[in-house]
């Protein structure tokens, strides 16, 4: 038997019927807000747009949700999966009190109320989704698929917090969440907070059944148990007999939390994976909506999903169902004479930062806390002269890393994440002062698994973005490392998360929070294991088409130069930064000073490694580290046969630097620009990607008509690395010659020269054919001393 | 007790045996094959590059469907989850006698065993992975999530075939692969094939133990049950027993398949969904190979997951081990004085077409047939004159594929893939003819969904992208409807099936397979229901770096230049053809007639709309429906007020008409570029997607100084169509405006319309805040008669 009075019963149900009602309020009015006037034409918006179907079940949630945050004095962080149901979202931060305070302009009054429902999915308003708008959300939910993910994220390292996370049925179809079950393997109830799903079976996507709602019960249990939970149906759709269901079933599930995380702290060794508890909660699609609309089912049905009654402003009999159907609710019951929720309903609601609204975990920048720093350049190589040192240059970031680790180690804010691929992507360091973590059974001859390791490794990188986005957005940091072909995968989540991340930022109310880091490595010109299925360098265009304030490309050739950009991104806020670079042993260019200071200019003459004295014959450019070791060595092939060639060699590190200063912030100023590239000389560009991207980047420059971008050319296989540069005409051969071609006053000098890299060409060709490795002249070439 | 008799089971191992040996070969040796000397450094590769761990298992599962090919004479595709473990699948199409007939430079003797394994991972050769290369195989695998979609879209339509996919417990934790599980929900026994998934549990990863490996078998048994299967688990290690157990097991697999498909074929009612069979085979990762190296575990460990014994060719105590480990095989017993499998091995497999190597749906474009194609003039539009009628584009399309449904509906050859859409993006007119397959309960209020519907709607777009690409690959067709902004979902898939695409086109025998059609709607500009989070058109710019022989990308204005373009794709073949096209209704602007010329141009000008007499003062050019529109309103408002301006409307289709024909087939000669954009006079360029794309596509082009693209500028919420292209500056004010702003010999008359349209731009504004919707003038504007 329930402990919960029928009062609390009553006050749950008064308090849901006023979510509803300003829910529907929000999707229909414009006026007359609290209907104490017959419903007229002009009270209802020309344009209806907005999703009832989920928005009661979220409502639902979201006062029990209330009622056990008061009980308890527990902090709770509301993911909504179904972020179409924004009316929902906005409902309960407004009556709580929490939307009024953020934004004065809508008060707890009639006044506020039509304002309310005005400004929803109205131009100049405020989104149909939940969005960065919505108080108390870290979680858009219109591309579906994230919302466990995001929940997890949040939920790692906030051991006080419990996240509740709604999945729709419609989004528990999508393959990331249905990865996402799995989260529970890397959650420690001692050092963790506590994710307790609800899976909301409403039954209907857009126009059709869902899948896990027709399953039956019997299959839907096995399948929560063979993700490793214990599942608590609540299914009904009377009001009294579901809300004593689901305040019973929250309070034995907040009960199960408690008691797992209680015998996880109290100084025992962890015993493994917990059974964590989650709630399927089958209630109709647009529950208390129009039971049929003309002559159509559409409660219960997947009619309900978006605008039930379609033409309330130009059909009276439409307008009389909606009218029915907000008086339902009895708003007159439920707010008083100047349009405030009855103190007694209002009750229910918690205070302060324990509203859902107000919890600052949902607004992370108010937590952050910026990371402890090492000084990069006590891990710096020693470069006494260009190219004489060799080094893996993800190798030495894995030991900036692993100090990252350490210095943060007690803050608990910083977090590696990685598809399986931190030791093969030479980060292993990191391992010297953390371990990946794993809830699962360990065996003694396992390597560096541990139940509180700070490296979060799993074969999806979904998860890995989600987790990731989930735990940035509640306050902390990260980086997230992954072969450079497979971040195409969360293309998808990059691009939800740069939008966030853009509104988010012309909030003054949505504090700043820390960037979303990524290390792009194995990347496409050394897949030696793999072939052209891991060769693709397309993620950078991907991410250059959002906003400049938002995005970053760094291509940093060696070791100090990525440990330099390292630290850098590791310092911003709101931020994409994408820093790509290999893995394998290569020459180091840069000495720490040097590398400062180039990086810090973002792109820069390497004087060293150039012949011109102010007025070069040819510019040699290059992004990327694998480029920009074919570029010397073409520079090298150049200035041995033509010593009385002025060239100048340009490396770039921050892409972004190559568009104009009007475009993105660290664009250079044209004249800057010309200054490196100059205004009328031939530049032969080897870029690490797609060719296109420079013309994009640098179309408006002067000198863009003898810009010759050499870069991927989508030809590639399982081949030697010098072998796949010749393929897409990036090797010193093909750039060397492509400098000859377009500098005709050369005459024979350079037609003979051209001839002679061919045959070095054909000679290669030739080699790796009957070796199977690269010639050790090309394998063993060195920037001469 | 089984059947199998003694004699089979040491056969099946002599067959493994070879197939193991086969493969290690493959990733060793260069030479000195059948281990005829002693193994010297020389005979072994200098780059030692492949997957080992994974491969035994693999060549388990098709020793043992060898075995039951034969037996029961069916036909059987294998689709390789683990695509890295090539060597296994290239071991046995060799062994079976398929690779020889299709590479005759690689015969079945000592000599095409050195070759095969001289090949492997080598330049020149073969790629390290399951690929177009490998006879038998739709799936790569190297990009990890999609072989039971695969498998699934390979066994609708082909009621004949058995499509057993191995499932790698690295890839199970993806999330297209969790997704995929429940495809049982779409596959019916009574017309498609059967699917028959092995997860294969060898344990771990590149460096972790997997999560589904150490989760025990009650919560895997709960799990499968759970996704709707009946598991059979085969676990162990020691030879002989496993294969007995999985003999044992494939029969009583087979004959549960044959069970469920005769019952539904017996003519009954369909019965709702079957409780199909699949296996869990744990056995270990490295079977067969060195158990330790150097004092560590690799065997059973993830130590074996690539090569395991790294320095075979410099080390001598390492190329020691690799000898014991290949002639623990017993080579000697297994091949012949000439190299050949020994007869009574090889005459395990089976013979002609149903070698898994030679399955004619492995090649799919062998068994393509072409569709029939309803004549789209039939369903056009009348357009009487320019604007007049007013329609939605996807709706008449729907019409379209409806007819190709019903002339298809024999062949069993069609399939319309969509999450959940079809409806939303007004295609359903093809319910008409057919209803959305569903294999679960389906109630009598249900719509249009049955046992056996060609439509196919489950919301995860990355199972309808895996479910067409191995439909198409079997030799079928289909298109994809999806919102525009989620397509970037299947980004990473996508690139993937490109470059499959890419490399089969350059194998002659494998036979063209129809193309990968996509109708993206529900765009950008027109997201009435939803917000930011749903206006995203950059699908095009990562499509447009793929190989040009590849990709198409076409922006019809309006529903008759929609039906051609839909016609003329689905004739195509070995393409990817992106449609861009809202659904909202909006005005037409061509005739049949004037549609085909337009489309057959891929671009033109629009003489009824321009007031230019071949010497234009600007050019108002645009791709996309809507920015159409805006530009044609443009026009009105610059012809209107002055009416002495020679304008030029160009209207673009075929997006890759503006690229160079050097570039790509479809590009346009600099004359043809220059006769529709001039060499000097400013264009205006309204594009539907960022406005990037444009300037990498005309970089190369005369008057690419002078052309100023409009376009999504990523900015975006839910509020009215006019507006969202105001946030974005590609409405027709702005567009007029950027005309006379390059106008300057306007004078004062172009400053003073530019204020006019100010003035207009800040009306607007006003009214959509007070009123909710556009205001009439802009709603209502017609092209003038």
């Amino acid at each position: 038997m329930s402990d919960i009075d029928t009062t609390q019963i009553d006050l749950m149900h008064r308090y849901w019927r006023a979510a509803n009602y300003v829910s529907v309020g929000q999707i229909y009015l414009m006026d007359n807000p609290l209907l104490r006037e017959p419903l007229e034409p002009e009270h209802v918006k020309p344009r209806l747009l907005g999703h009832w179907g989920t928005t009661p079940g979220l409502n639902f949630v979201y006062v029990h949700l209330n009622r056990i945050i008061r009980d308890r004095d527990c902090a709770v962080l509301y993911v909504c999966g179904p972020g179409h149901g924004g009316p929902a979202m906005v409902a309960n931060t407004y009556l709580e009190g929490t939307y009024s305070e953020i934004y004065p302009a809508i008060p707890q009054n009639e006044d506020g109320l039509r304002r309310l429902f005005k400004q929803f999915s109205f131009p100049g308003g405020v989104p149909s989704h939940v969005a960065p708008e919505t108080p108390g959300s870290i979680h858009e939910g219109g591309e579906l698929g994230y919302a466990l993910a995001h929940a997890y994220g949040a939920a790692f390292d906030n051991p006080d917090l419990v996240v509740t996370c709604v999945v729709g049925d419609g989004e528990a179809e999508t393959g990331p969440l249905a990865a996402a079950w799995h989260s529970n393997k890397f959650l420690n109830p001692a050092v963790d907070g506590a994710v307790l799903p609800i899976l909301h079976l409403n039954g209907y996507k857009i126009a059709n059944p869902t899948l896990l709602a027709r399953m039956g019960d019997g299959e839907l249990r096995s399948l929560f148990v063979g993700y490793g939970y214990e599942p608590f149906f609540v299914e009904g759709h009377e009001p009294a007999t579901m809300h004593r269901a689901m305040a019973d079933t929250l309070d034995a599930v907040f009960d199960r939390i408690r008691a797992i995380q209680a015998e996880a702290r109290a100084g025992a060794t962890p015993s493994g994976r917990p059974r964590w508890p989650m709630i399927v909660l089958r209630s109709p699609k647009g529950w208390t909506g129009p039971k049929e609309v003309d002559g159509k089912k559409v409660e219960d049905f997947w009619r309900s999903h978006q605008v039930p009654v379609s033409n309330a402003r130009g059909d009276a009999a439409h307008r009389k169902i909606l009218e029915h159907w907000m008086r339902s609710y009895g708003p007159e019951e439920l707010f008083d004479a100047e349009g405030r929720l009855l103190p007694e309903i209002a009750a229910l609601a918690p205070s302060g930062e324990r509203r859902m609204g107000a919890l600052p975990q949902a607004n992370g920048g108010l937590l952050k806390q910026d990371l402890i720093l090492p000084d990069w350049r006590s891990l710096a190589v020693e470069v006494a002269r260009p190219g004489e040192t060799v080094a893996e240059s993800t190798r030495v970031m894995g030991a900036y890393l692993r100090d990252v680790l350490r210095l943060n180690a007690e803050a608990r804010n910083f977090r590696l994440m990685g598809p399986d691929e931190t030791a093969s992507n030479r980060l292993d360091a990191v391992f010297e002062t953390t371990d990946r973590v794993w809830m699962e059974r360990i065996e003694p001859y396992d390597v560096h698994l541990a139940r509180e390791g700070r490296v979060m490794e799993v074969l999806s990188e979904h998860l890995c973005q989600g987790w990731l986005e989930g735990y940035l957005l509640t306050g902390r940091h990260g980086l997230f490392s992954c072969y450079e072909a497979f971040i195409h995968i969360v293309d998808s989540m990059v691009n939800q998360h740069a939008k966030w991340l853009k509104v988010s930022a012309e909030l003054p109310w949505r504090k700043p929070v820390a960037s979303l880091n990524y290390l792009l490595t194995s990347h496409v010109w050394r897949q030696d294991h793999n072939g052209f299925s891991h060769q693709d360098p397309g993620f950078a265009d991907f991410v250059a088409n959002k906003k400049a304030e938002t995005v970053r490309l760094y291509f940093p050739p060696d070791a100090n130069t990525l440990l330099w950009v390292t630290e850098h991104c590791l310092g911003t806020f709101n931020r994409i930064n994408v820093i790509t670079a290999g893995k394998q042993p290569q020459a180091q260019w840069l000495s720490a000073a040097e590398a400062e200071a180039h990086c810090r200019a973002g792109a820069g003459i390497w004087r060293w490694a150039s012949s011109d004295e102010g007025e070069p014959d040819v510019v040699m450019a290059c992004a990327g580290d694998v480029p920009t070791l074919e570029t010397l060595a073409a520079v090298d092939i150049l200035r041995t046969a033509l010593p009385d060639l002025a060239i100048r060699v340009v490396n770039v590190v921050d892409l972004m630097t190559l568009q104009s200063r009007s475009e993105h912030p660290h664009g250079f100023t044209d004249e800057e620009f010309d200054a490196l590239f100059t205004r009328d000389r031939p530049v032969i560009f080897a870029y690490h990607g797609y060719p296109y991207l420079i013309h994009r980047l640098t179309y408006r420059r002067a000198n863009h008509a003898n810009l010759h971008v050499h870069g991927f050319r989508e030809e590639g296989t399982t081949t030697t690395p010098f072998d796949m540069t010749v393929m897409n005409g990036i090797d010193r051969y093909h750039l060397a010659q492509a400098a000859l071609r377009r500098l005709p006053e050369l005459g024979e000098r350079g037609a003979r020269l051209i001839g002679e890299l061919d045959a070095r060409l054909a000679a290669h060709a030739d080699y790796i054919r009957e070796h199977g490795e690269d010639m050790p002249e090309i394998r063993d070439w060195r920037w001469p001393a």
